[in-house]
């Protein structure tokens, strides 16, 4: 990893573990291996870093959500590879998520709007898909807006209790999220859904070596 | 409201905008209306402060369980129960939902014991529900445990995104929750389920006038 890749690497733990706000410069410099002084070669402001850091992770995921939607076009199975993606990449990625859900607030107005387009294409993703699964009827829900939003935060959600010590493999809770997801809208997993292996290896391929070493889990 | 109440409410609102490290003694001090001197009059230190949030923030949820489920003791009506308060008192504590969610990592290791045992003491109600559902075949899911922290993560998900100033009213939210969540088990509301009126009454109650002004919404 280059000193690029290290700040950044620094910045995300940091801000997961003590929030934007209570990460220090000379801290960052440090978990990064180098000096206050040479960090500002490798970075812009502290808000430049986490935009980007932000950026960057919801510009995989909405790459991910194209990737899915393409193979699977049919409500109950675009769903089912929508949750078990979303999960998979946000178990692996918990201190982006972390960073990602806390830290929206402490970005000045100009940069706050980049980033919410971009979580907006990924959530309106969802939102056609759950939508086009009402109209079609293979989905029942009281409120499709109330559905997406329950459904993010169920999914999203896994990033703050899953861990690879834990007992059970990142593959079935993916799998069980998606059985449960489907019930929610009182839907079944079809033959067109695709089982949970196959989106641990897309969240492996577009994420690349950040979250490899832990794809076998 | 009091001095002492002036202070938590502003410390509420400050750990849940800027972070507990983010947050500095004379900023709660001015948010409170009082001088940095006079500050310590009516606080310990300011992690004492966060533990009587959470403490609090805690305590009013294993109280208001508890209401639930001596009230509701089959499983669908209890589960159906608990989505609805939970949603209900989550939606309307928002900022110490993000304190209690956020900062247990600010918390020094035998504060955070006390927390944690509260925490628990709350989720072990939802795991006897859900637990027992499966047993009677009320439920049927892939793992109970699973579905535990998915319910969860999907209820408390309501604190951030639920706004009184958009078009759902609370209760409709709340309802559609349980209507989902039951789904997600398998379920079906049946006769004994209270409607969603009755747990915004319940939280009203057992939080009292800290979230009067807003119950009507």
């Amino acid at each position: 990893v280059n000193a690029e890749g290290r700040v950044r690497d620094a910045a995300v733990s940091l801000f997961a573990a003590k929030g934007f706000h209570g990460t220090g410069i000379r801290e960052l410099a440090d978990a990064a291996g180098l000096s206050s002084a040479s960090l500002y070669h490798y970075m812009g402001t502290k808000e430049n870093l986490l935009v980007e850091i932000m950026q960057v992770s919801l510009g995989r995921l909405v790459r991910a959500g194209h990737r899915v939607l393409a193979e699977s076009a049919a409500p109950v199975a675009a769903l089912n590879g929508l949750v078990q993606m979303h999960v998979v990449a946000h178990a692996l990625q918990q201190a982006e998520t972390i960073v990602v859900d806390n830290e929206l607030r402490s970005l000045s107005s100009a940069h706050r709007s980049a980033v919410v387009a971009l979580r907006d294409e990924y959530e309106g993703m969802w939102r056609s898909v759950i939508e086009g699964g009402c109209a079609a009827g293979s989905f029942v829900v009281p409120d499709p807006g109330v559905a997406r939003l329950a459904l993010l935060e169920m999914c999203t959600g896994v990033a703050y209790w899953y861990s690879p010590l834990g007992d059970r493999r990142l593959a079935e809770i993916a799998s069980a999220h998606a059985e449960m997801g489907l019930a929610m809208l009182r839907a079944t997993a079809g033959p067109g859904c695709l089982p949970a292996g196959h989106y641990v290896r897309l969240v492996a391929e577009v994420w690349g070596p950040a979250v490899a070493p832990r794809v076998g889990a």
